[in-house]
């Protein structure tokens, strides 16, 4: 049996004006990973405020999620992972509160407590496999930070002169990254911690309590349990389930390890060097949603790219011969979304 | 759509000597709803400590719950009404917590809070149909309080001879009901708080409140807001949804409900007299435990008898065909329990 995993937190960071394109107004930015939750679990939003879309409209990779799930069925959990604001999903409490500004000197005091508690989790479900995902605002910025401080360092698509390979790249939900910001963020939050980039390494907690964000230690926690209790794990997501692939390797956890990522991250990102690298497995699934002319296109122009488990939950479409329908489905979703909430 | 929904919540009533036998260990009680909610939603126990069967043997109600699902297929939610202990199933919060001693003057002061929210829960599901369950220690005292502050007398089997018998006759999970035990436990109740027997009619807030538990707060919130929305509700289980069914009468709330038992239940409780005169349908399933020389013939000799949404899920088996896989479902379900976490 497999189940989906949504690992759902926030943190201040993603309040830094520029960092996250979650949501359309960044007063509803906070709502996203419990509306995402929702959308998940229900279909429909059941407490959140509004649907989450972009600025432009494309519609959240939850949707792309959901519609997978119509179309396959599996059995969903969803992790509070520091939710800022009420869901009517229901979640399973690992302790994680909301992060603060990864710019302050102790942004995630929760992780540590939640990893264990994840990890305890994780041991215990009783499925084969698990495909996690994620859905936090402003993620990628502290996977860089997590990356920097675990030493893992960032590279460009093309290896940098240094020669320096091995490392992940970062991605972002917007069209045109703000890479600049995010490095200013996380050069910021080296600063007020007491953790320098690279002296983390092997310290994994060190790395996502300093540098980090709860969905990380969420998801690392939950990954490290159910490997050692024999369940596959698959982590849906590009920049940020590399960093949590990343503070595994480096808590020494060294079982196979799949990451499942859009084609819209691995354009955007050299996925297969980086997982290379974290020895995991790469899959890479194309959603079909090129040259399409309704909401969808904004993807294949490069918008929000993944999130929600969107690649995780697209190779289990794939593998069950659905992924013809997702497209469609998706539209449905959003289309009966909009007939209960309006946009 | 069908969802199960799961109403799981504790109150310091069933620690009174005599009145619960959920649970082999006394302090293992108030782990019973936390494992219940496990036990349906994964089939195996993640963070309960142990499997809770009666000081017979006799197994929970909620691995019958649990077969059928396997059996059948529906989607599940838990609502937190008050849980006392961790639980490894998600559960939505609507800020429900444990009740006090129903001998105490205020007893479940988060009563009225948490009807409201789960009313607004129950009213933006997007579900056809509700079947809800409870797992509360000891609830069928503070059902019979909640009756007798409504007015809504117990009766004998048979009519009183002073003619009374619109009514609830009051069910156990023990063999022999502690009846007069819990008459007592209510008697002191009343002593105790503000309202008198009868007084509350009309004012179900007061009733749950000062008489009452948060899970038959939350059951009627819900099924309030469900009908609101045009979702048909059926309530499983015996005298506990007796109770929440007058609190939606006395609410105000006219519209057609079901209620949905085991036929032990029905053979311990006048529930046709007392559906009837709460204007509600009902349905009654038995589970072909009778004559069988294994754990389950428990519940032929009278123990357990509901609970966990036994008698709703039972529906559900009857209505999809699959009744007659129910025993040995229940069956595998609890040697799979007791392979993973011993006796």
């Amino acid at each position: 049996m497999t189940r989906f995993v949504l690992v759902a937190g926030t943190t201040a960071t993603a309040r830094i004006d520029g960092i996250s394109a979650a949501g359309a107004d960044p007063n509803l930015l906070p709502h996203t990973p419990s509306a995402d939750a929702e959308l998940i679990e229900y279909g429909r939003l059941v407490r959140a405020p509004e649907v989450p879309v972009s600025p432009t409209g494309c519609p959240t990779p939850a949707a792309v999620t959901r519609a997978v799930r119509e179309a396959v069925g599996f059995e969903t959990l969803v992790v509070d992972a520091g939710l800022a604001k009420p869901t009517g999903a229901p979640t399973v409490d690992v302790g994680a509160k909301p992060g603060r500004d990864v710019r302050e000197v102790d942004p995630v005091p929760t992780a540590p407590g939640a990893w264990v508690a994840a990890r305890d989790l994780g041991r215990a479900l009783p499925d084969d496999e698990l495909v996690i995902g994620e859905t936090i605002p402003g993620g990628t910025t502290t996977a860089l930070g997590v990356c920097r401080a675990l030493g893992v360092s960032e590279v460009s698509k093309t290896p940098r002169e240094d020669g320096e390979a091995v490392g992940i790249t970062v991605s972002s939900s917007l069209p045109e990254n703000p890479l600049d910001l995010k490095r200013e963020v996380i050069d910021a939050a080296f600063e007020a911690s007491d953790v320098a980039p690279g002296e983390a390494a092997y310290h994994p907690e060190l790395a996502v309590r300093f540098l980090g964000d709860p969905v990380l230690a969420v998801v690392a926690g939950l990954t490290a349990g159910a490997l050692e209790s024999g369940t596959e794990v698959v982590l849906g997501g590009g920049t940020q389930m590399l960093a949590a692939a990343a503070l595994l390797r480096h808590a020494g956890v060294a079982a196979p390890l799949t990451v499942a990522a859009t084609t819209y991250v691995a354009a955007d990102a050299d996925l297969s060097a980086a997982t290379e690298a974290l020895d995991c497995d790469l899959v890479v699934t194309d959603p079909g949603f090129a040259g399409r002319d309704d909401a969808l296109a904004r993807y294949a122009a490069g918008e929000a790219k993944e999130g929600a488990g969107m690649g995780g939950a697209l190779r289990l479409a794939e593998r069950a011969g659905a992924l013809g329908r997702v497209a469609d489905g998706t539209l449905e979703v959003m289309e009966r979304l909009i007939d209960s909430h309006g946009p």
